[in-house]
């Protein structure tokens, strides 16, 4: 179907400009962006509940959650005292740019340093929309199989980190974490690969590390 | 986007006709189609490598797989003797009726009293593909989490069963059980729920016995 095609091309050209734009702002406010995306129940909540905590004063955070349906996840984020907007899509399966251009409208998210952009659980549409984000992030929980990677892998390609999530369960299920590392890197020769337990704390320091480090980063590439 | 709204519904009716199509062909052939939806990772190939041998002579199988990439779940099936069909969707992120009628003329799946189609790993966009299918199954496994009904709430409005996968993990995560089938009765007062495990067993049997007394129940409808 040529159309569906056509339409689509160039509903992401109008996504790509709102984007360029977005991250314009974002240079401007010195704000670190990072788009998260998963498969639903990867944990993408969890790791933010571990993560602002132990950031600590190191970096103010602020969060915008994209959901089918209900503001259950905003509400888990700002029990940490974080700010956190809920953006609805109705049927959408992924967030776009101007979802987030409003949210910046409707809130005030910034200045902050730095604004986690959770996705609509969907391992497959959000690869293709730039939020304005610094990099994407996939999050592989160990109770989804070690075949993923091959199985998704615009996704494990485009994200400079891959997280690899719920690493406590790993005694209880069978998952090949050599395999896993092996797909990202040939998919992604330069990406990153974490892991992580949001349970056991496992993995959260680095993951920090890594975040204030890209922070600082641009910051410098800034002045 | 006006124009994405309405390429999107002529597609949908596009797509509706070809089920239509298929539906009938199913009917004559007297095969019951089930369409497996869930998230990646929750066990629809597992499922299956469960199901397949339960079933033993009550009913012959064939699988039709959707991915985005690798011929992995269709080899996964073929060990177990049945036929089994791979549609790379390439970028797609669901499968469509179109796709259905191409798997069946590149490979003899048919006749088989059962016909299982393992849609591509995501919650939200296949729902609204009609298949030709005599009804779809959600997959959640209990790893996932057990706020998914609500926030996902098409899905598991229009899935005749629910299946809740990986029942053996309980013991190591947190999943309100209870909580979950509330919210599935309220999304679907008619639907079905089902717990099983792939490793364990438990509720394979249950499940069989669903399928075939619905496959009975489709031929005597034919009579």
């Amino acid at each position: 179907m040529k159309t569906v095609v056509e339409v689509r091309r160039k509903a992401l050209a109008a996504n790509d400009q709102v984007a360029a734009e977005l991250r314009r702002r974002f240079t401007d406010s010195g704000t670190l962006v990072v788009n998260l995306i998963s498969s639903p129940g990867s944990g993408k909540t969890a790791l933010l509940e571990a993560t602002i905590p132990a950031l600590g004063d190191r970096c103010s955070c602020a969060v915008i959650v994209g959901d089918l349906a209900t503001e259950r996840d905003a509400d888990r984020i700002r029990t940490l005292g974080v700010r956190a907007h809920q953006v609805l899509t109705g049927g959408a399966c992924h967030l776009d740019a101007r979802q987030v251009a409003q949210a910046l409208a409707a809130m005030s998210l910034l200045p902050a340093d730095l604004l986690f952009i959770e996705n609509v659980g969907n391992l497959i549409c959000p690869t293709t929309y730039d939020l304005g984000e610094d990099f994407k992030v996939a999050l592989l929980s160990v109770t989804e199989g070690d075949d993923k990677p091959f199985k998704y892998p615009a996704i494990f390609a485009r994200a400079e980190v891959t997280v690899v999530t719920k690493s406590d369960l790993l005694p209880h299920v069978r998952f090949d974490l050599g395999a896993v590392r092996q797909q990202v890197a040939s998919l992604n020769p330069i990406g990153r690969l974490l892991v992580t337990s949001a349970t056991s704390g496992d993995g959260i320091s680095s993951w920090c590390d890594l975040l204030a480090a890209r922070r600082a980063a641009k910051l410098a590439g800034r002045r």
